[in-house]
């Protein structure tokens, strides 16, 4: 999978400035669109449509947006209050994914130094990302393969968190290569992740490229896979982790979680550090972003239920630490099911 | 709700000789249309592809089958071996609503008597039905009453059990109504029941054309919705019961009966006596029907998934007894997880 969901592109933008060149997601996997993005405005729309997306990606985007807004402010003559203000609508794009903010936070001290020292910074975010998605993927990896006794696993997961949705390589997505490079991947069970099909859109679609064996199931279908025994795992990524271990991430992700709990197969969250939130010790703060409800009653124009009936949109899930059995980050697994929370790791 | 989901038209049929009028669900909400049928294989493919659908409605299709398949036995020249085939190929058009076999056997014996004799008791397989579903639906709610302390209940329900899954008024919905005209409903959360929508397309349907107010929600949504405690109960249908309470339902009822569990609020399964099984000790024999992974993959014309990617699709899920706090049949309330189970009604 060489398709690269966001990077800096030092030819594009007006005047020749730079842009933000992302991978449009919603035209996935039927078209293979970018868009080139050098105003602080069409990144938080990008954001807010999840042409970008992705608790990682999130990161990058949030941290090259600092760039977008000094560029952008020194085209159009603004001065550091409105830097400062567009920085703040890209950095509350989206309320749940911790990363965004994380991402912005990561350069802004910076912007003193100049534009060039905070691209440099915004850089490192993505190629730091990278790095721990690969660490996460090696010792998640290790935590599952050293606890379940078999050859190949059977493994599900739910919304995207491949390269898609980080700088590379990927979080849950990235165990599950790590598992494949390593020959001990059986196949992967991808929910096709209600409403916005990030499963069978964007799953499906980095699997294939991969040749990695895999279904694509309805999100209703986890809980009978799971307690049927077909599969071995679950793993899924996050948008923020509180400090106990309660794990915010994609809508659906939370009856996945009982479903292991109640099939006593191991429920991993993988992360890297960047979404863990040690600001929060549990998940009962955690603004879950409630999205427009034309998400769930039309699809690609369909209208799927009457015009009367309104969609209830939750676009995340919190589920509880006593449901996770471990959280797979660069600087190692959490158990918080046994009490072995994210502080351990700080 | 004044749609009949399926009926015996008189008036059609090749030579005048009547036939099957039923709804085709799969244009709702979009198109009201009939389809008149007047051959077994018509009623064969019209059952395979969910025109008709619902445990209930497809016991009263069994039965019309019968008179069907006499109707065109005697037209076509028939012996009575092709028309016990023709039967039995509507018998096992589907495999895991015990309702079909049912239907047919409830007129089966009858053919000897001639067409008419056959075609009275069909009918009366549908008005049994209605009269089941109300008298279950009174049972339900009351049950649901004596047990929750609040004046208007908040009711979450998977997939479609209404006047389209029935003869008429319907099993979770035939509650959900009733809790509705005794004014201790507050609002439903219809989970939109993919792949095929039933929810969305189907019970959202009934619900606005009953003025009851209702959400429209993704699958994946259920599980935070109850354990957020924004809804006291879910209801749903059957499409087969074992005698001790293992439940078979639309994929996705099982994680639906996991979170009410997790939360400790009442999961409850509606049915009439017809949707028993007391053949089955449990419901490790109960046969899941797989349908085409297209329907996972395709929507209305647009794939949603790579065209290498293939859809898993089992159509049922079964729910242990454990999860089951209430069978409501019009012969009383069994509760299988207390040891309450149906042989006790029987």
């Amino acid at each position: 999978m060489t398709l690269i969901a966001i990077e800096w592109d030092d030819t594009a933008g007006r005047g020749g400035r730079g842009a933000v060149r992302l991978l449009d997601q919603t035209q996935l996997p039927g078209t293979t669109a970018y868009r080139s993005i050098d105003t602080t405005s069409d990144l938080v729309v990008a954001i807010a449509e999840l042409a970008v997306r992705g608790a990682p990606a999130l990161g990058v985007a949030g941290a090259l947006g600092v760039v977008l807004a000094m560029d952008e402010g020194a085209h159009e003559g603004w001065d550091d209050t409105r830097v400062q203000a567009a920085i703040d609508r890209v950095r509350h794009a989206r309320p749940t994914a911790v990363n965004l903010a994380w991402g912005v936070d990561q350069v802004r001290a910076l912007v003193p130094q100049g534009r060039d020292v905070v691209l440099e910074a915004a850089r490192r975010v993505a190629t730091d990302d990278e790095a721990a998605n690969r660490e996460l993927s090696r010792l998640g990896a290790d935590w599952l393969l050293s606890r379940i006794d078999r050859a190949r696993l059977r493994v599900l997961t739910h919304c995207n968190t491949g390269s898609l949705a980080t700088s590379a390589w990927g979080t849950a997505l990235g165990v599950i290569r790590e598992l494949h490079a390593r020959d001990r991947l059986e196949l992967v069970y991808a929910d096709e992740t209600r409403p916005l099909l990030q499963g069978s859109r964007l799953t499906a679609f980095e699997l294939a490229a991969d040749g990695i064996p895999h279904w694509v199931q309805a999100d209703g279908a986890a809980a009978s896979t799971i307690l049927r025994g077909l599969v071995d795992l679950a793993v899924v990524g996050a948008d923020r982790i509180a400090a106990n271990g309660d794990a915010a991430n994609k809508i659906g992700t939370l009856g996945v979680a009982l479903a292991c709990h109640d099939a006593g197969i191991p429920f991993m969250v993988a992360a890297p550090w960047s979404t863990v939130d040690l600001s929060m010790a549990d998940g009962s703060g955690i603004e879950i972003e409630e999205r427009s409800g034309e998400e769930v009653t039309v699809l690609a124009g369909v209208r799927l239920a009457p015009e009367v009936s309104p969609g209830f949109n939750p676009a995340f899930d919190v589920t509880p630490a006593r449901l996770v059995d471990a959280v797979a980050t660069e600087r190692g697994v959490a158990e918080p099911r046994r009490g072995i929370d994210l502080n351990s790791l700080s």
